[in-house]
């Protein structure tokens, strides 16, 4: 069968687990820009306060640093530092063709793994927890890449 | 026909729009570098200020913070907020095989919108403008990602 | 031959050399927290300086900027800005069925200026000696990229 066709309950595992880590990296410049609104601060660029229809009373303030929109960007540093990895490790280790139910414990295991570091992120909880919550997404995908190296390298 | 053949059109339009978006990525690096360069400074590591060939008078203040090399990082910093979601939800996009007319649509309208993004951040426009150019990109990439997981999910 | 069948070698080639370089990026987050538990610093969220397990002395300098730390930030935020662009690009250009000597070149090569940059930069060598290793890899990344979007404009 065509390893990419969506008759096929792998690829589809991954298209969905992928597609769903997609939505919440998009999500998070989203969340941004909500925040950015509501404190009406935490711009980063000089040109941010000029006068314009989305922000008619500028103020040199809204350049400062604010910790409400910033968690916000290191959730989604987060992000950047561990999905596209993942997004691209998932796709390689699914042609591996391993078994259905070991492919779908760890892709999804891995999203839910990040959906509740994001939780756990957002909500402020103790270092721990996130750090616990990260880890298990990373040992995840550090055996589906060490599993699709070894693939290639024994064949 | 092979999905991933050079032969398939829909394979080719997502080829030109990701390695056009890749190249785009790739710019935002050496322009960073050619800032640098201009400016003798906007450097981050502690031994950037050592004297070498291609720093023949080092200062310290050249590890100060340049807003002439920071607007390239921030630029740079927002595509990696986007490409790589992009270029992983295009290509599984593709695959669902959708009218090649959509598809290129869909994919060249993401790599116009983002090119625009680009003129806009680096002329310093207003946050208004740069944000609607942002935004037709984002929307571009959800509906990519939503169709794709409708598909997964209803086979 | 199928071209994602880990029977056709140039597949594997990407497979290997991608494989490395997302365990090497992975690497850099394992690194961070091993810095972070070192120096007990160098965190960045308010959260993280309640006492727990993990952190059973906890003070307000543990959020200040840790250069020890923030080499390892410095270091992944250059993969960020590199790796994710070599996955793709790397993918689409074993799809354009070059030589497989051309491609072991490319890849192989690649990934061992990645390894030899974080080398220099982790131990600190001149901004030249990584700026050097940096460039082979960035070229080699728009040297697959021209080769790719060309082989799918010519089709």
């Amino acid at each position: 069968m065509d390893k990419l066709s969506f008759q096929n309950p792998l690829f589809t595992t991954y298209v969905i687990a992928a597609s769903v880590m997609i939505l919440k990296a998009v999500t998070m410049s989203w969340l941004t820009v909500v925040r950015m609104m509501q404190v009406r601060g935490g711009f980063r660029s000089p040109e941010d306060i000029k006068k314009t229809v989305l922000n008619p009373n500028p103020s040199a303030e809204q350049l400062a640093p604010n910790e409400y929109v910033d968690r916000i960007r290191r959730i989604q540093l987060n992000d950047l530092e561990n999905l596209p990895f993942f997004l691209v490790s998932g796709f390689l280790f699914i042609l591996t063709e391993p078994s259905l139910m070991l492919a779908q414990w760890l892709l999804y295991g891995y999203v839910i793994s990040r959906l509740l570091h994001f939780a756990a992120y957002f909500t402020a909880r103790t270092h721990d927890t996130r750090a616990t919550l990260w880890t298990v997404g990373s040992l995840i995908l550090i055996f589906m890449c060490c599993w699709t190296l070894l693939v290639a390298l024994w064949q």
